[in-house]
C-alpha cells in the first residue's frame, strides 16, 4: 500500500520528526515535489531556486548547499526508472512555545522518495477535472510559494471521491481562475497560452515556469492574466503541469469538454527532450 | 532554555511524529492550548467542544473520548503549580501521497505539556501591543478554528523583536480588525462589550467564550461585531483574553494609550474564581 522507498531527516535515514518542529505546530515551512527520471532529479536547480526564494520570503535561515544537493541526487540515484523525492523545510524545533520565531532555531530538511505510479494514459487521453467549491482567499504575503500551509488543497481535494477526477480546479474569492489542487493550468488561443498569476494565490510550479520559459521555442508566446471561468470554457485547449506529469491535456471540465489539439503534445514532448 | 515538561503521543511518551503525518505535510490538523492550575485543566470541556466542531468541519475522524481526557488529567496532575497543556490533532499518516485524505487514516493526537511562564505584572500594569502589517485572508471555510495553518501568525508575530510588545493586533483584508496573534480582543464602550466575529477569519478562543457566556453575571452585555481601527482607538477601554493569560487589559497600542477602568479587572477576577 506505502510507496515510500525511503525517507532522511538532515541527512540521516528513516526517523521521525520531534513534535516541537514547527512545520507540525504551525505549518512553517516550504516543501518541493520533484520528478526522478533514470535517477536523475529533473529540474533540480529550478525547485531549488524557488525553495530558497520561498525562505527568504519567510524568513527561513535555510541554505542552499551542496550538501543538500548531494543527498538529493544520492536518493534519486537510487530509486528504479522513476521517481519521485519530495523534500520538505521547516523552520526547525522551536526553542519557546509561539508563533514568533526563536533565533537559534536550526532549520530541518526532511527527504522522502516515492516510487511514481504509473501515468497510465493520461498524457493521451486527458485529464478529467472538476471544479472545487471551496474558493481561495486572496493572500499576496503567501502567494507564489509552496508552503505547508495546505489546508485550502485538502479542502478542495476532499470534495470529491470520483477517482475518474484527476483534479480539483480552484478560483480564488475574486472569482479568479487559479489552478488545479496540484497543478497549474494553461488555457490555450491559437498560438497564445495563458496561464494565472500566481501573486494573490496559488503556486509558482516549476513546469509552469518551464513551460513560461520553453514556449518560445515552439513559436508559442505565453501571458500571465488574471481569468475568468468564461475564459476557461473559451479555450481552443486546456493543460495543467506540475513536476510529475509535465504537461498532460485536459479533456473535460466538468461537463465540458475540450478539444484536445497539438499543443500540449509538442509541449510535453519538447520538455520532455530537455536534458535537466 | 526549554520549558517543556512531557510530550506524549497517541498516549506513549516521548518519541516524534512520521513524517508522512499530514499535520507536518499539509498543516491538515488542529489545536488547543489549555491552562493548567493546581493540576487541572482549566475549561477542559470547552476545549474538548472545540477540537471535536473543528474535526468536523475539517472531516477528520477522531473521536474525543475519556481517553483522551484520561491523559490530559494525568499530563495537568503531573504539572508544577500551574502549566500549559497543548494538544495537537492530526489526520495522522497519509497513506498515499496526495492532499486527497485517505480514508484508512488514523487521526493523531500529540500532547505537550509546558512549564507557564510567570505572567509577571502583565494583568496590573496591562499589554503593549502593536498592529502588525500583515493582514489576514477572508476564507470563511477555515475562519474559528484553530487549525495548524498559522503563517499568517508567524509572519505577523515576526514583524517585531521589540519585548516589550505582547502581541501584534491583526486586520483582514478588508480592514476589520480580527485580534491578536495568539489573543481574542475586546473593546468596552460603558457595560458594553464588543469583539470581533470570527466567521471570516481569526479564531474562537475558548476564554473569548467565556467572557462572551460570564459577562451578564457582572451587568455586562457583550456583543460580535465588524470593528474596525477607529472604533478600536474609540473604545473606553481594551482587553485580551486566551486560555493562559485568562483577562488582561490593554495598555497601550502603538502610540495609543487606553485608560485601565475596572470592567477587564472585574472580568479577569471573576472568571478566575470559576471551578473550571
Amino acid at each position: 500500500m506505502n510507496d515510500v522507498l525511503g525517507t532522511w531527516v538532515d541527512g540521516v535515514a528513516g526517523g521521525g520528526v520531534p513534535v516541537d518542529d514547527r512545520g507540525l505546530q504551525y505549518g512553517d515551512g516550504l516543501f518541493e515535489t520533484m520528478f526522478v527520471r533514470d535517477g536523475r532529479v529533473r529540474f533540480l536547480e529550478a525547485h531549488l531556486a524557488r525553495l530558497a526564494l520561498g525562505c527568504a520570503r519567510l524568513g527561513i535561515p535555510f541554505k542552499v548547499a551542496d550538501t543538500l544537493r548531494g543527498e538529493l541526487n544520492a536518493a534519486a540515484a537510487s530509486a528504479p526508472m522513476s521517481g519521485i523525492l519530495k523534500l520538505v523545510v521547516t523552520r526547525g524545533s522551536g526553542r519557546r512555545r509561539g508563533y514568533a520565531p526563536s533565533e537559534s532555531a536550526r532549520p530541518r530538511r526532511i527527504v522522502t522518495l516515492f516510487a511514481a505510479p504509473a501515468m497510465g494514459a493520461l498524457s493521451h487521453q486527458g485529464a478529467h477535472l472538476r471544479i472545487a467549491t471551496h474558493t481561495l482567499a486572496v493572500n499576496p504575503a503567501l502567494a507564489g510559494m509552496k508552503h505547508l500551509n495546505r489546508l485550502d488543497n485538502v479542502l478542495a481535494a476532499s470534495e470529491s471521491d470520483d477517482e475518474e477526477i484527476f483534479d480539483s480546479l480552484m478560483f480564488d474569492t475574486a472569482g479568479h481562475l487559479v489552478g488545479g489542487t496540484m497543478t497549474n493550468l494553461f488555457i490555450v488561443h491559437a498560438s497564445t497560452l495563458a496561464t494565472p498569476f500566481v501573486d494573490r494565490c496559488g503556486v509558482a510550479g516549476v513546469m509552469r515556469g518551464v513551460v513560461l520559459r520553453e514556449c518560445g521555442a515552439l513559436g508559442l508566446t505565453a501571458r500571465e492574466a488574471r481569468l475568468t471561468r468564461g475564459e476557461l470554457f473559451a479555450g481552443d485547449e486546456v493543460f495543467l503541469t506540475n513536476a510529475r506529469i509535465g504537461v498532460v491535456p485536459v479533456r473535460r471540465v466538468g461537463e465540458h469538454s475540450f478539444r484536445m489539439t497539438a499543443v500540449a503534445q509538442r509541449l510535453r514532448t519538447h520538455i520532455e527532450a530537455l536534458d535537466a
